[in-house]
């Protein structure tokens, strides 16, 4: 019976938090009622007091999932992998709900009081990690901090899939992260491994 | 007597703007009531109306003023007048009300249901310019889209801003602006030129 219950409260959980997703993404933080996440996921409010505390809450978990939602995809290692990071996040962007709400609400939580760097932090370690494993390859120029180019990407991901959605409603994002990483490489790699990337915005959907 | 009427619409209107400057860049969109714009100002609900039609006219107002911040404090010429307006917006949104707000609005903006790419744009125009002039100058490398590096460098220093603001409330912008041209000097320019650069993140204030 125990078991059974487990199972129906992550269940409540997700469907919380997928509704949750679906709506910040299309209205935003100040547009996502409550009633409306309530209404699509199908639960009572206690269930979202109980498994988010509260609507900020589910916005917060919804934020910090971005990372979860892109690593389980990859299958490259060192350089190539933190590429394919940014590709299959272009790529995805364009249609994953967690993903668009979690951009959406990192981007815009200025906006609604909340100043938290989690997502960005978990991207940076994550990039950061992808770093160490391509200077151990021998793929990186060797007068790099790790940490800042890690800190870079993720600032300039972040930038670029604005100005992205505000002059084409993200639709040229894996374009445009091509072109970043055109133009990044020649500062972060050697020349055997710039040109060894494969910089295919197609990776994004494959990889 | 219509000099003098015109004159003091002109010191209204500058009024409105540096109030709304400072109480957006404080409060936000959404927390910038009007009544607290106008107490500010000390003027009427009338002539907010007159010279900005509402609210977001004003906040329009404030943020496609950002280039005009800064263009008229640079004095150099092609690459290094690209480097310097990062260098100058970096340590100017310290302090500047108008730059602080008109960054705040345009990367807040989605959150009240703005899509206006206008302050972005008029960025990657100053931009392409100096590069056009670095490139008749010979300091740039033969292979670039110029408005893609435009775009790219609008994108990165709005993503780099984000990140800083959220990790540091904005104090190491600098460092890390001219982090990122250590990053991308190497792609972007012929190794001569790259050396020659001057990224002293203090430039930011004298220049």
């Amino acid at each position: 019976m125990r078991h059974v219950t487990q199972e129906r409260a992550l269940r409540t959980r997700e469907k919380l938090f997928r509704a949750g997703a679906e709506v910040f993404d299309e209205f935003g933080y100040s547009g996502a009622g409550i009633n409306k996440i309530l209404e699509r996921a199908g639960v009572t409010t206690s269930a979202l007091y109980f498994h988010f505390e509260s609507k900020e809450g589910l916005a917060k978990a919804v934020m910090n999932a971005q990372p979860q939602a892109i690593e389980g995809m990859l299958h490259s290692e060192g350089l190539q992998r933190l590429v394919d990071i940014t590709l299959v996040w272009a790529q995805r962007l364009q249609t994953d709900p967690v993903l668009r709400a979690g951009v959406r609400l990192s981007v815009e939580q200025g906006a609604f009081g909340v100043r938290d760097a989690t997502a960005y932090l978990s991207w940076r370690g994550i990039m950061e990690g992808c770093l160490r494993e391509a200077e151990r390859n021998g793929e990186l120029r060797c007068d790099l901090d790790l940490e800042e180019v890690a800190e870079f990407v993720v600032g300039a991901c972040t930038g670029v899939q604005l100005y992205a959605q505000l002059v084409s409603g993200r639709q040229d994002l894996p374009k445009r992260t091509v072109r970043m990483w055109e133009l990044l490489l020649p500062g972060v790699a050697v020349p055997e491994a710039a040109a060894r990337m494969d910089l295919d915005p197609m990776r994004g959907i494959s990889a």
